[in-house]
């Protein structure tokens, strides 16, 4: 037997018990004739006690040990003089009979501690390792804690957690999919799933009623930062319900989850906020609601005063930073510097400091008066004391930019803190987005989405304005989930695919499956799919999502630890019936 | 709102409720002026009444819906005069006071009934439609229980449910792999895993003590009978255990689910059985203990009386079918017949009957007298009125010929009932098998299962000899799950990998990151993986493991219902730098 207990479990109550305990060497330290060990596994650690004097082998054996080596430790619980208040078995030590090396480790290539040594390529490499460092565990622990939250609330809906297929049928709609050869099919491929958004409209029209799964998805996208070419979803459907629904259900499970992982109760609705308000007040789809300054346009008081560069502007709108009127030229310089990176792609920025003594100082004095200034801060319901900052051009570029440097203001002013959580649902989205490369229209959700029903007729005359039955989760300017109510009708299903520029054919092709199956009885149905990964990062505070996955991919879809992907043997490609072409 | 109650819920509490109900037509009867219809969902059916003459219109309409129709029906609850206790709603019905058509249906394929006039093509194509029928979504909801309870169970152990990577490395060892190729690294392929195996046991050098998953796990076989290329292992792995203390892990949560989803109580632990007791008294590794008629040997009481057959045998033996003396020419020749089918493989049968009257009458009365045949009678403990059936030849083709005619034995005697368990663990399997074909050992469970202690010194002198700490867990004759202590000394692995004939290099190449890992202060580990296909059909009384997945493939690996796989595009092919081979 390894173990009579594990390292956290310990307490007074077990002083005189005979015990065994098994784990790692974390620390070793030597106190005059005594040495101290730390012995770490999950669940704690438990302070080992060897004594020179009177057992002059052991002591000698236990100085000999390394950091990392498992041990085996037989011994007697003993009360300590000096307790640990901030450990869990901080009252008492173990004085230990018998020590056997389990296994003796070799240095590790950083320190197994909160804040290691190992960058992160390297803590990658020996993920193994970086897992017993308590940030990594406890992430992994907390991820379990989420998914079962998840599945006790699921289930305590009559949801039933259901599996669909991960050997699926390729689309040539939305982002890539990973394909696997198929031998016993030569020539032909399977698809790995970028969302079982199918099968669960078909477990829909099965007559499932509540389905759940949380499932690994696959999208073999370029690498952007923080996504992962396979994540995991929590992914539902419902039927006989309406989006009023579905957001019910789903806000029920989060304020689930935020009390029991987190201990917080939420009072009340969540805000629903529709996609027009979300885009001109936060210019954003998934907004950060833990700091209001909310975008204003400045159109009306900023143009027709000879200033060319507002004049010209489709769009002139800012953001009011409380209390920054201070703001050195510098400080300001670096805002300037930051607005025009190439991601965020503001031409310049504007500002107007609204002084403590009541004046204005902008960088556009030529073109503005003081009487100018403050129609600009009556927008924002400006005080002495605050900063104006304001960006024009095109409507939807600047309204991007606006949203950066909102949530950089957030950051600066320290608004933004990890440990509070403000929810809202998005809802109302556009059905269809056009497209300038392809000059066409792509679904913004997917092609399962359904139209409002008062828009329905806008999808032959202005197909671009009708709005979606579609529906966000945004937690901290976080898109956490989302989902529709969804077309079950195969009429709509094919003016949809028509509409998205499928021919009948290719539609047929791909999905007509589904569309079969809607002549028979399909219920009215919806869902929502949310990412566990991103989840379960929020929970956790975690700025990636790398840091709650076990054995997380890099940048380029690497494993760096198993060193995958690899070439394959020329055997393996010959029963594939595939060759590899020359790269061009 | 589509509904306020489901259709399952209605009793005689909620009588003068008005209430709203939606559902699918099942069933639609006229009698007289009254027109009743069954509304079906997955909680149950429900009663609708429409009476002519009060309302008409209404029950005009009603009689032309169709089957499957989805309709919506407002209306009162009110107390049925003639009730029905086999119906959970049987106490009442609703007079329908308003009714919607939500969606109609086209007649379908089959008909949606616990008998389906569909065949299993038919059935697996339209599956939306089969799992509709209560046989299909009842194995589903079983499916979500059993899962539930396997959680419910781990977590109150302290296991931690973690996730493994999708796409992971190929590996030329075991069965094969399909292969993912990666767009990124032309040339280069993930592999999806056959299992978690070397993820679980990395979770166990970092500390993560405990862990599950419900996971999905691919293998690209040749398709036998009841394999799916995808299928789900409940994967799990402790740290600092031994043999003894996994199989009572498991054991509990064995009972634990026999205990929650069928109500059965265990008492004591379960049987505990050599391989070579398996293999010589049941001729099969997953013996069924449901009932007896054990295996013996005959060679010290056939050979040399004479009969060449038996004396050229390398092997001789029989079973003892209690009670069926009786049996006629025209059966026992249908036996031989069952023998000699080339996937058993006997070259014949004889048969020996222990006549009512204490004679013996056998096929080889001519080779052994009435004295002869007492003494086989002995060696099976036989009564009169038994029938003893012998096979003979090379040992381990009749051993497996006599387990498939003892199976069809107890399955002709009705000794195999599908609502009796009986489980046991097999243990102490080889480590080892020789493979003729390549001439070299394969690993009989895999590469990182750990030999006995006592045998270690074996794998450099007999190999072929040595025990693994492997174990299997066997119900009905089904293996259900199985695992093994591992190895967690990189020299040993290295051994290890060197007897199935891996150069270094290749081992290192294959799993030197599992070796590295080995360094660094391993802990003893060992597992479990249990077939969750193959627990849900076992307890579902179904033959085949399709019958409780949701989206099975057939025989050849397609998916019928979505056709796939499927050939993709040139375009995604170029993209991946990949060319199909014309086939030759």
């Amino acid at each position: 037997m390894y173990r009579t207990h594990h390292c956290g479990e310990l307490k007074i109550e077990n002083v005189n018990e005979n015990i065994t305990l098994s784990g790692w060497v974390q620390k070793i330290r030597k106190l005059g004739g005594m040495t101290f060990i730390d012995l770490r596994d999950r669940y704690g650690i438990t302070q080992l006690v060897f004594d020179l004097e009177k057992n002059t082998k052991l002591a000698e054996a236990a100085t000999k040990l390394g950091r990392e080596f498992v041990i085996k430790a037989e011994g007697k619980v003993v009360e300590r003089s000096s307790k640990n208040p901030d450990m869990q078995t901080g009252d008492i030590e173990i004085i230990v009979e018998k020590l056997e090396i389990i296994k003796a480790s070799e240095t590790p290539p950083f320190t197994i501690e909160d804040e290691s040594d190992g960058g992160e390529e390297l803590r990658m490499k020996y993920r193994y390792l970086d897992i017993r460092r308590n940030p990594v565990r406890n992430a992994l622990i907390l991820r379990h804690k989420v998914s079962k939250a998840v599945r006790d609330y699921l289930d305590s809906k009559e949801f039933i957690e259901a599996e669909t297929p991960y050997l699926i049928k390729s689309t040539p709609e939305g982002a890539r999919d990973f394909v696997v050869p198929s031998r016993l099919s030569p020539g032909s491929f399977y698809a790995l799933p970028q969302s079982p958004q199918v099968f669960k409209q078909l477990f829909m029209v099965g007559g499932l009623d509540r389905y759940y799964q949380i499932v690994k998805c696959f999208r073999d996208e370029d690498f952007r930062a923080d996504r992962q070419p396979e994540f995991t979803q929590i992914d539902c459907e419902m039927s006989f319900v309406t989006q009023d629904d579905v957001i019910k259900m789903f806000s029920e499970m989060a304020k689930y989850i935020f009390k029991t992982i987190k201990g917080i109760e939420f009072e009340g609705d969540f805000p629903i906020m529709s996609y027009e308000e979300a885009i001109n007040t936060y210019g954003s789809d998934k907004p950060d609601l833990r700091f209001g300054m909310k975008i204003h346009q400045l159109n009306s008081v900023t143009q027709n005063r000879g200033f060319k560069v507002f004049d010209d502007a489709e769009y002139v709108g800012g953001i009011c930073v409380e209390g920054a009127s201070n703001y050195s030229r510098k400080q300001l310089d670096k805002l300037i510097d930051f607005v025009k990176k190439p991601q965020i792609g503001a031409k310049g920025l504007i500002y107007a400091k609204y002084n403590e003594d009541g004046t204005f100082k902008s960088s556009v004095d030529k073109f503005y008066s003081q009487e100018d200034l403050k129609e600009w801060a009556k927008v924002f319901d400006a005080k002495p004391g605050d900063l104006l900052l304001v960006i024009s051009g095109e409507k939807s570029n600047s309204l991007n930019a606006l949203n950066e440097l909102r949530l950089e203001m957030g950051d600066r002013l320290g608004l933004r803190k990890k440990d509070n959580f403000v929810p809202l649902w998005v809802v109302d989205f556009p059905l269809l987005e056009w497209d300038e490369d392809s000059k066409r229209f792509h679904a913004m959700h997917h092609p399962f989405t359904s139209p409002k029903a008062e828009d329905l007729e806008l999808m032959d005359t202005a197909p671009g304005k009708v709005r979606a039955n579609a529906y966000d989760f945004v937690v901290n300017g976080v898109e956490v989930g989302g989902g529709s109510i969804r077309i079950y009708d195969n009429e709509l299903q094919h003016k949809m695919f028509d509409l998205l520029g499928f021919t009948p054919e290719e539609s047929e092709a791909q999905f007509g499956f589904l569309m079969e199956a809607f002549k028979y009885g399909a219920p009215p149905h919806g869902g929502a799919a949310f990412g566990l990964d991103r989840w379960v990062a929020l929970l956790n505070g975690s700025d990636s999502i790398r840091d709650v996955i076990a054995f997380p991919k890099n940048n380029t879809g690497r494993d760096i630890m198993i060193d995958a992907p690899a070439p394959i043997d020329n055997a393996q490609l010959n029963d594939l019936n595939l060759k590899i072409s020359p790269t061009t």
